[in-house]
């Protein structure tokens, strides 16, 4: 099967009107008037974010929806995608079916549609690259900058699941509790109506907690300061926390959990605990910025050390 | 130096202001109204689409000139890109100055900036992929679909460099004359309004000349015919050509050409032939497009046979 078969096999069925059947060079896409187009791009390497040798449905929906988590911390609308698969020369191209099934279930989750990309062979590891779509009314899309001193700091759901995640597939932990959620990040799309109407900036947590308030502050030029107590976990992780401080490094610093840290105004706190009784993930308030920069983590009064706030590939 | 690092330092400096400093996980872009949006996506590997141990300003020319011919190809004005760089974990990050440089002379030459994107480490082979997003008047864009039987089939520039200068790569030939256009293929983006006001469909030669006017021919339901002495080589490619019956084979099928094929009503013969006057490549009136589908090469009368009619990965 060469890539023209593969692209017709697999993924035209997956493409939306601008995709033009994948039968084009390009997608074509009439934007809405009024709105922005927020572009986000991720790309997984075979072996750094995913195991060796798994290519099916599960890293098709991780792929899709550490993109749409980037939307999400946008307050943006998923619309499409653009697809980049450079696969071993060595497989089966018929191993892509799975692949393309989950596709499939995350476009039908999160309306979206593939728009087009590219297929190609590669003599390493597999390389997979989604350039996600969305759209947002001109002006209303949240941004890493943009909190002031003063603001409150909120988080969606819980901490440490891609940690443990990670640790099921490596097989440090038995328990089989979080590998789903691992390939299956929840993006938290539904935070958008929060996100555009109070929030003042938004980032999601991919590199680690730490790490990205740290990116939130700096580039809102505001200090973050969080109460360890006001953080979420699961039961199970917190039995895990009474291991020791190493593992609140790892749960704070890991990353791939795909939660949003988000600020906003103190006056608007009624108005964000109001919106989130309508979701099916908790919000919780879990600091202040202030003036300054940096992020201090407290447990009680005490403020954490952490050898490194987050991921770096290099 | 981690990813942070080398973002700020060598890809930074490339941001237009859709981008955000690249220092948020998404690019904002306004599109101005009552104009379409034209993606296009186009993956390279090393040991694949250039040689082993190339990661210079050359491999980042061809990169975002391989898309720009996808552009071209739509008539669309380039805007902005988002870049996904997978990188040996083996090799200096000082080495992407080179890759940033080559960024940089396409960005100045063609008016488009970095919007965004991913930088990772790979196990395995460098892989590049480049989003480029461009912008067309609503409804002016061309695609593959939409020639009809008795157009005109055009054809800018000439053929058989893509071949050339990767044989020249390969040390096949030791004249140097293709490869530095092996690496910085011209996207012909000043066909722009030709194509825009008389064009029924376009494609750019990227698999092979034959397997690309196929393309338009079957998305557009026509036939294509061209007579091979209307085909234009440069000199050098003449005397190649002399060799025989596989020469012709591969000038017309190798691909990585980079010229548009377009199509047009008769009745804009001299429209184009004139517009094409301001134009720095030529514009060769080639064929007709005609009932039933399929591509003939006519050499004088006689069809010639093509074993393969471009490309394939797999």
């Amino acid at each position: 099967m060469d890539e023209f078969d593969l692209i017709k096999m697999y993924f035209a069925p997956l493409a939306g009107p601008e995709g033009l059947g994948l039968k084009d060079d390009a997608a074509h896409f009439s934007p809405p008037t009024g709105f922005d187009i927020i572009l986000t791009k991720d790309t997984m390497v075979e072996g750094v974010h995913f195991p060796d040798g798994v290519y099916g449905a599960d890293v098709a929906e991780r792929l899709l929806r550490v993109n749409l988590s980037d939307l999400a911390a946008k307050a943006a609308t998923p619309r499409g995608y653009l697809l980049s698969v450079a696969w071993p020369k060595h497989l089966d191209t018929k191993l892509l079916s799975g692949f393309a099934e989950g596709l499939k279930s995350c476009q039908e989750q999160f309306g979206l549609h593939l728009w087009g990309g590219d297929t190609v062979s590669t003599k390493g590891p597999a390389v997979f690259t989604a350039t996600l779509i969305g759209v947002c009314p001109e002006g209303m899309s949240t941004r890493r900058m943009g909190a002031s001193p003063g603001d409150d700091i909120w988080i969606t759901g819980y901490l440490g699941k891609g940690f443990l995640g990670l640790a099921e597939i490596d097989g440090q932990i038995q328990n089989q509790q979080f590998i789903d959620g691992f390939y299956k990040p929840p993006p938290r799309i539904d935070l958008q109506k929060t996100l555009r109407t109070f929030a003042s900036a938004a980032i999601d947590v991919s590199d680690g907690f730490v790490a990205d308030l740290g990116h939130l502050a700096k580039a809102s030029q505001v200090s973050a300061t969080v109460e360890i107590s006001n953080l979420s976990f699961p039961v199970s992780v917190k039995n895990f926390w009474q291991r020791g401080p190493e593992m609140v490094q790892k749960f704070l610093t890991h990353g791939d959990d795909y939660e949003i840290i988000f600020t906003a105004h103190p006056d608007y706190r009624e108005n964000i605990i109001s919106l989130a009784e309508s979701l099916d993930f908790e919000v919780s308030h879990i600091g202040q910025c202030g003036q300054g920069g940096g992020v201090t983590i407290l447990d009680g009064s005490l403020p954490l050390e952490f050898q490194s706030s987050g991921y770096t590939h290099f």
